[in-house]
């Protein structure tokens, strides 16, 4: 099965305590779909400018990444400026300049309307509502968004949430959003407003999954984050989360509770590599075994005593 | 199995968003020894003024706790007063009175000398090798330390490192400790200097435990922590964390590496229990069957995929 993605497509300057970078490739949307075409056939729907250079446009086709819906526009490329602390926490943004993204609508091309895995990235809540228009039975949708849009789009973040069965949000998000400060309890309030599942991305501390409903059941997850030994550009790390996660669902086409679980193990794995270098740059070479190297040592890193069939059941419906 | 734990007992005024309490009991060594009763018999080391109310005594002889080792001496009981703000991370320490605990050094009475599990909880390391000179051939110890200790006395502390077999300490701790800011390259660099184990708290985002040598093999576990509600007073969770840990150890016997992990999840269950209520409250009402539950919980809220022995032995000793 296959994915489409639509999200930003840029250029940054990254500056961190190990380096820097000058327009090199980013954009979240370039972020997920590098990632996710380790898994699948991956379509994007953004725009850039006509200075965006070729060879960036020959990478993603190098990737068989569709890009049938990648408007070029006369004009300049988004782009970002942000640099990290030594905490290599929330990057400071320096500068953002929207350029040709600033009149943007997706346009979903009419060959790609059927397509069963949709993943809204971060962009304005009534652009990714706009997608959702387009594509009318996905079989899974998942949406990121950021703080920006919870406090000055609320509304549309809203229906945006109510239209999606996924949403991938950090602490800080889902405490914001609920405006409750346990995270739990916090999750389970947006929960309660439409989507089936919730991932709450945590950086370098993992990741949790809270489902509801008859099908996935009330249930919660957690993972570590898989350990990295020297993050280098944390940027991009949770565009890469959800393309593991939505790259394994798609190849796997699985959706019950066990492959969401494994699918934000993906996750957690495909951003702990792609924070060890610059850009997508550790991405152009990583491979599927590498992927499912690190899946199975963070099976045994989380290993303490095997659980039943019998025993699952038993917990399946039990939060807190 | 008994266990011997040397640390503070004392009285504390404790400030959090929910609410407050005056001259609590409280004391590293009150915590530790309440919740490892619920495992195994345990026996104080430790000092109290003659203020130190008859209840509290009681209560820990109805606990079961030895207090042949705890003396008491004329004067007042060591005394705390701490603050937490709305996030219930670190404790903002309004006053500390030593009192007491001064001139303390701990006597181990002779019939206690062949213990077989010590605890050194967060005191002077000074006094910590007081008490390793007094036990002669412990088959475990384990040791906890403070950012204040490895400021002041880093040689006594790096002393008493090399002495004891598993140390637990928080992020911030390995990571000052080591000069080093990659939490797993530190916590390699303080298990060359002698102890077989080294368990970092994270709180609310669980716990990691690193080995070395050829018993134990050099290898890494990672636990979420268990998910709390609502914490009301998160004093007393690192040595209540530090209590299930060395509690399931003595209780069982065996100190193989499935046995630390599994020793590390009871850790951060127990911790969950301690600070949903004030002091030791919470503890006073607790069951095994209780701490049995969370546990198997966590076991159920970990699982994504499981293990078989042969790919547990491939990654043994494979940290990153």
């Amino acid at each position: 099965m296959a994915v489409l993605v639509v999200g930003s497509v840029g250029l940054d300057n990254v500056e961190t305590p190990t380096g820097s970078r000058i327009k090199t490739l980013g954009g979240a949307c370039t972020y997920f779909a590098t990632a996710a075409s380790l898994y699948d056939r991956i379509s994007i729907v953004g725009v850039v400018g006509t200075d965006f250079p070729q060879e960036h446009l020959e990478f993603l086709q190098s990737r068989n990444i569709d890009l049938t819906g990648l408007q070029i526009v006369e004009g300049k490329t988004f782009f970002w400026a942000g640099r990290y602390g030594q905490d290599l926490d929330d990057a400071q943004t320096l500068d953002t300049q929207l350029n040709v993204f600033a009149d943007f609508h997706p346009i979903v091309p009419p060959e790609l309307a059927q397509t069963e895995y949709v993943f809204l990235a971060n962009i304005d809540p009534d652009l990714q509502i706009e997608v959702l228009q387009q594509v009318p039975r996905p079989r899974l949708v998942a949406l990121d968004s950021m703080n920006y849009w919870i406090t000055s789009k609320r509304e549309s973040l809203a229906r945006a949430f109510s239209m999606v069965d996924v949403l991938l949000l950090n602490a800080t998000e889902v405490k914001m959003y609920a405006q409750e400060p346990n995270l739990i309890t916090a999750a389970q309030k947006i929960l309660a407003e439409g989507p089936k599942a919730i991932i709450i991305k945590r950086g370098e501390f993992g990741a949790m999954l809270l489902t509801r409903g008859e099908e996935l059941g009330e249930s919660l997850f957690l993972t570590p984050a898989y350990p990295v030994s020297r993050v280098v550009d944390p940027t991009g790390a949770g565009d890469t989360f959800a393309a593991g996660f939505m790259g394994y669902l798609a190849r796997n086409g699985e959706l019950s509770l066990e492959a969401l679980r494994r699918a934000v193990v993906h996750g957690t794995v495909v951003a702990s590599f792609t924070v060890e270098d610059f850009s997508v740059d550790r991405l152009r070479t990583l491979t599927p075994e590498e992927i499912q190297g690190r899946y199975d040592h963070l099976r045994y890193l989380t290993h303490f005593e095997p659980l039943d069939d019998i025993q699952c059941q038993r917990f399946r419906h039990w939060i807190h």
